[in-house]
């Protein structure tokens, strides 16, 4: 039995672990498993490697992925994957367990159509967009790594009374402002789930430092996080708002961050650790179970597809999981409904 | 509407999120929000204090309890509830918020029963053994110190090739031990709710030696991760295994490393800021709507008692926590059945 | 003795063991120590609050200042330093310790000149740019927390094969740059101590780029430090590279990280905790001393100044440290020769 | 040229920078640069590995070291160290070096007087107590691990108006506790280089908990550090201290910590990256200039030996370095005494 684990699409703090878990998992069963370099990139020209325990020994506590990850241009078209197909038969896989975001998953079910061997995907996306899973690997680790920016963030503007306004990713998804909006003490949460006009934005926006800075304001700074997909720049933002400071927080600054690459590394925490290893568990018993074409969701919150061994783990048909990522991405989800009303009731727990 | 809010018992990172959301979710409504210091103790002397914003600015990231904690002999006698009865009606409060763990919880049911005011509970317990509760505040925060210490001592455990034994919190309950070994890629997990003999568990450790650091060993470390509910001693196991490592591990040294109180402080987690806030504001929705004698707990497994607005919380009546905290401890409770069973997948994820 | 401590300009890690040491070991000397709020816009309000135990207990370890900080316009002009002496003596003042970078410790000089009371400087800056200074308060967490942030890039660089340029403070200083460069194994550091035309800068990136990430390149991934002061803008830098990159490392791209305010804030590190306590304590001995005019080097590479009871710590006259701070500036200074040599040396560590 | 890199004795954070600097500045001189497994040990079974460019990309951030390290009998006798000149020369190494702390160096000298080859120490303990060095490789990592530690205490000792015995690593050498209880603001630090009688010691800690938790205290937590080598033992002072409590500090507790082998690992701090580099780099430009039976000094308070290239490092004869030692941990060195007199000033400092 030969099996191949492959990382995907944006790196992501947790991948690490669910290569080691699938290793020794594997050989324990006796299995030769096989790590898939860079991608599909890699996939199309057949580069493995072998994957004893001195190579993932120690490799949980890493960020990024050891096997590499890159994009692929060529897996989009029916070339390429029929080239991908001939790969998996000529190297004699019988198993591949893709890791990765919504694209990695795409990619994975249109290969699942072909049969070339059993196919798994876990869900890796720090955006945590992804469709019939709970928390993706990665997340926690990034929620922690924007907070942590947000205390430093805040121990400068509280010396100075300044308003930041902190723009983390989350192009289609605003989960990640949302966490960590509320354990950084945020004093707005904007996000793409909810798109007012730039007009309300500012008003809003206004009455936040107004409250936090202004004459009779009740805080030593103002914390401002933006999720990357809001229509209205960071940038415009800033400048729409410095022009009314005078009047709305006399003597105070507002500036902008923009949290880059910085958030996407990191060694993972102990949940995406946990995650990471239970998922790829997960994935050794679905290949065992001859599953094929699901994706296993953590925490999945909705509980659909087939229940595992794990509480935490169920098994969804990977074409139930692109089919709900689209309607979370296009906000005909029902969760992006109870998201948005999540977040009012996040904006009065926060007494914005 | 005079709302107080007491942390009693062992503290956990999370505490101060709790206080901080239900001061200013209650300053917001036009309650006055004060805090009882270092819990029932303080609450027989009537010791309260005032939270307005600037005392709650910036204390979520605070490990420990702005309020304190003690405990209170006294307030385990009904002479020293009568006397806490006394002080809330002299006082004034309306409802009473009390966070902490199974004995702080339990003391809220006694009061409760005698109605001097709404009372809610909320589950802080870095053990995380509390019923009807998936995940307690403070559990996330610890879990991370451990793995963090573990990643430590394996640093100088690979350079020498040496065995650890760590052990961590946990009477009753192995569930940090589960998620830190898990995390830390332990070589061996030990807890209470399976207790073997001492003969039963020296073999097995020798197996985990002979595996990982014997002449044919697969590893530069064996790290092993004991609850403190296992019967046999650290102490006695080391002394044990050192017995054998000649035959076992030539050249191999034993150690054991206890993380005591380290484990208990410091900033909380996102995860611990996060389910503090939600849990505290829980709490306040709580009080508008008049719930009394209850705790909510954070992704209850069962999904017992009653939903609240938060998907991720409900509300459970105190004496229902407290009679499957009782199983939980006592072994009864299917949870522990679920947890064993998960261990043994553990064990094989570990490939020990 | 009325002895009060101010920190003005950019906040840094440290300040608050300053403020800290300053009340406890006053206090103990029965001195009346007093905190000026927000630098010298406070001082000339007369804006002080009284230091007793309880307010600077546990401070140490907390980023920012407490005491906050403010630019101020009024105090560069003759009239504003006026009012300052005249609030000095209202306020009954003996001693003043200013806490801060160059701009605040030019005021303390002007303001000595008058002869208000004792007047002592503290350096802090985290661009490490004082003269007679070896490391200012606020360097060494600066320089751990851009570390940390290349270690989280690296991570997503390597699983990508990928190039980043990131930015850290220091316009006229490369000190940061040149430290973290050398702790992060970056692949170049270019700091503004060194000004190569554009074109010299560019060709010299490209042989980094291909002797990283050529075909037959050695890393995983190439990492650029880049300090604020290079004339060239990292932008315009990104812009010329990737033009080159089809041919230096083909499938590679290049990105920018610009790493802000994050770099200010933040709980200090031990060494900045210890640096800003002996600081402290050096000023209180230099108040006790009678000197006045002075700024307390830590670790003076030139050791100029006087001695003190300090091993590490020598006071200079703030008429030399500024004069010296011009030098290391306009690049006159033979500290900053010797700086660029050890660059030369750090490029052969790295083997550039 | 081949030049050989060991580490040996207890591993320290920033032994792998060193590994790492000595081969890449190696290979770009054109060197043979090969590693000696597991120290002494590996040196006497000729244990050598390559070291490569892949093999040493990314190392600086680990903790502990890739080459292992081990205690050796053998290379204490001289039949053992005429095996370790045997294979050295049958090896064809020109140069060793040598990075570990007392003994290692030791043996080092005494490797010397044979002339093998060139023979350059490199200091690294965490504990400090390396004659003519300031800051051996380790001590600036294991003072943040102290002080993160020590802040976890403080805020459980906080919550529960606590004290705490903090015992850190320290045999002969009180450096780690005295920066760490600086750094922590600890209530009284105890160290062997003065050691008073247990009465005397138990007289001034009750002051102490008087000071902090009596009825008219001024903290809410008392934190003692402890160095190991202080003559009375932890338990016994707890014990002693426990006895008067509840006159002392009536209602208080005090609880025993000890800091064991988490304190040597961690990734290594920007500084101890830094200095591991540097010194590494060093020992190349040592090993160019024909430096023999030396070892490179950071930051050399005395300012002894020889002055090399870099401001912070000098060039100390082996020899020397061994009797500033003895003279260290037979308190004859007038460094104990500066250092004796340091302690009272932070005494005075803290307001003891």
């Amino acid at each position: 039995m030969r099996v191949a684990v492959l990382t995907s699409g944006g790196d992501a703090p947790g991948m690490n672990g669910v290569i080691r878990t699938i290793a020794v998992a594997g050989i324990a069963r006796g299995w030769d498993v096989v790590g898939v370099r860079r991608g599909y990139d890699g996939l199309l020209r057949g580069d493995v490697i072998p994957l004893p325990f001195d190579v993932v020994d120690g490799i949980t506590r890493i960020g990024g992925t050891i096997l590499g990850s890159a994009r692929c241009a060529a897996f989009g078209r029916p070339e390429g994957r029929a080239e991908a197909v001939a790969q998996i038969r000529r190297l004699g896989i019988d198993a591949l367990v893709v890791v990765g975001g919504n694209g990695s998953l795409t990619g994975a079910h249109l290969l699942a159509a072909d049969r070339p061997c059993r196919i798994v995907g876990l869900p890796a996306s720090i955006d945590n967009d992804i469709g019939h899973c709970g928390l993706a690997i990665g997340v926690d680790t990034a929620v922690n790594t924007i907070v942590e920016a947000c205390d430093r963030i805040s121990d400068t503007a509280r010396a100075h009374r300044r308003a930041f306004i902190v723009e983390v990713m989350g192009r289609h998804c605003g989960f990640l402002a949302m966490r960590a909006g509320i354990a950084a003490e945020a004093d707005a949460i904007l996000y793409s789930e909810r798109q007012p006009s730039e007009d309300e934005l500012v008003d809003r926006l206004r009455t936040v430092l107004r409250r936090c800075l202004g004459p009779e304001g009740r805080h030593k700074r103002a914390l401002i996080i933006k999720a990357e997909g809001v229509a209205v720049s960071t940038a415009r933002l800033v400048e729409r708002l410095q022009q009314h400071l005078h009047e709305d927080a006399p003597g105070v600054d507002i500036r902008p961050t923009i949290l880059g690459h910085v958030v996407r590394g990191g060694n993972p925490s102990a949940m995406d650790r946990l995650v990471g290893q239970r998922l790829g568990y997960g994935a050794v018993l679905a290949v065992d179970a001859g599953l094929h074409d699901v994706m296993l969701g953590w925490d999945v919150p909705e509980l659909v597809g087939r229940e595992t061994a794990d509480p935490y783990i169920r098994a969804v048909p990977l074409a139930d999981v692109l089919a709900e990522t689209r309607r979370l991405l296009d906000g005909t989800s029902p969760l992006v409904r109870k998201r948005i009303e999540l977040l009012r009731q996040v904006e009065d727990l926060l007494a914005l």
